[in-house]
């Protein structure tokens, strides 16, 4: 597709900003802009004034890693959560889906990642050693691995519980299965096989 | 999906004004959000910026319709562009589309959209009246209707055509034929049929 600039400079940088959000190219991105433009007052002043409010203050969580306003973050700062429990995700986008599905009430730390020797990508580049501290530092009976069922997640998975083996701590992760509205006949052979292991009485 | 809130209520607006652009659902809209807090310096920043800039200087061309920072557009101020040919197009992403193509060196009227009964879209609705006033108002020989070759687009051209009847200017349209690249076994039989029809010497 061609990249010549048509537009004034300032719709071109806001069309060239919009291009690097996941999920939209070139085409889309001029889309978007366009329809900011044409929907000034409906959504590009409230869009502007979201992320001026997001600039001055989201910020990262210093005990879980997630985002939020405040630090410590709404969840670390509850007291209804469950404090013996530790739900470690790879990313703040798992950690908002555990939320959505409502399962758990527990407390959560963001690794920021996986292990990925190939990108540069080591333990030092993950918060694994604050997982580590949280550990240590006692009162956690549990940690859930809640971490993706790829290649790099199951590594990763397996480092963690490297690192968390010497600490009176039970290491879970969740169940392999058929995800529930799941049609057999378009899953994996892994995840069959592991489905009729982990089979369950009726 | 489910839409339950599970960050705080800046970060959720963000999303849910991430989500009215076009090419973003609700989950992509999440994605996006948190690309923007994660990326904050290199993205957040500046995009908040741009549509800041946006916000205060971007508005609609009094004379042909198209979103610009000056008013007149730097088309419609442009001496070197032929005064008396006008491309006649739906949208401003049309009008978009020729310059990048670069074909023509004219100047253009954005039409805001096509007539549409169904949806209460009449004449009074585009940006008609404008056209032919600057019809009117003598110096244009040619009107080139720039208009999509849809159902709507073309009853809208008709239209247009006919509003432009008593005038004396040449109102022509785009050719119908096979896209450059394109594989006549995937073209309709009505492109086919034009292309044919109109069909030029080697």
């Amino acid at each position: 597709m061609s990249q010549k600039k048509v537009a004034g400079p300032e719709i071109e940088r806001l069309i060239q900003l919009l291009a690097k959000l996941p999920g939209l190219g070139p085409r889309s991105a001029r889309r978007a802009a366009l329809h900011l433009i044409k929907k000034k007052d409906q959504l590009l002043v409230p869009l502007a004034e979201a992320m001026g409010v997001a600039v001055d203050r989201i910020g990262i969580c210093s005990i879980c890693g997630t985002v939020d306003t405040s630090d410590p973050c709404a969840i670390c700062a509850d007291p209804r959560r469950d404090e013996t429990v530790l739900v470690v995700v790879e990313d703040v986008a798992d950690l908002w889906a555990l939320e959505r599905a409502g399962a758990i009430n527990a407390r959560y730390h963001v690794l920021g990642g996986t292990l990925s020797p190939l990108d540069g990508i080591g333990p030092e580049d993950l918060n694994i050693a604050g997982l580590i501290a949280r550990c240590e530092a006692g009162g956690i009976t549990e940690v859930i691995l809640a971490i993706n069922a790829t290649v790099e997640g199951q590594t990763t998975a397996h480092y963690v519980m490297d690192q968390l083996s010497h600490l009176d701590v039970n290491v879970t992760r969740l169940a392999h299965g058929v995800p529930v509205g799941g049609e057999l006949d378009y899953l994996d052979e892994g995840t069959l096989a592991q489905a009729l292991k982990a089979r369950t009485r009726f």
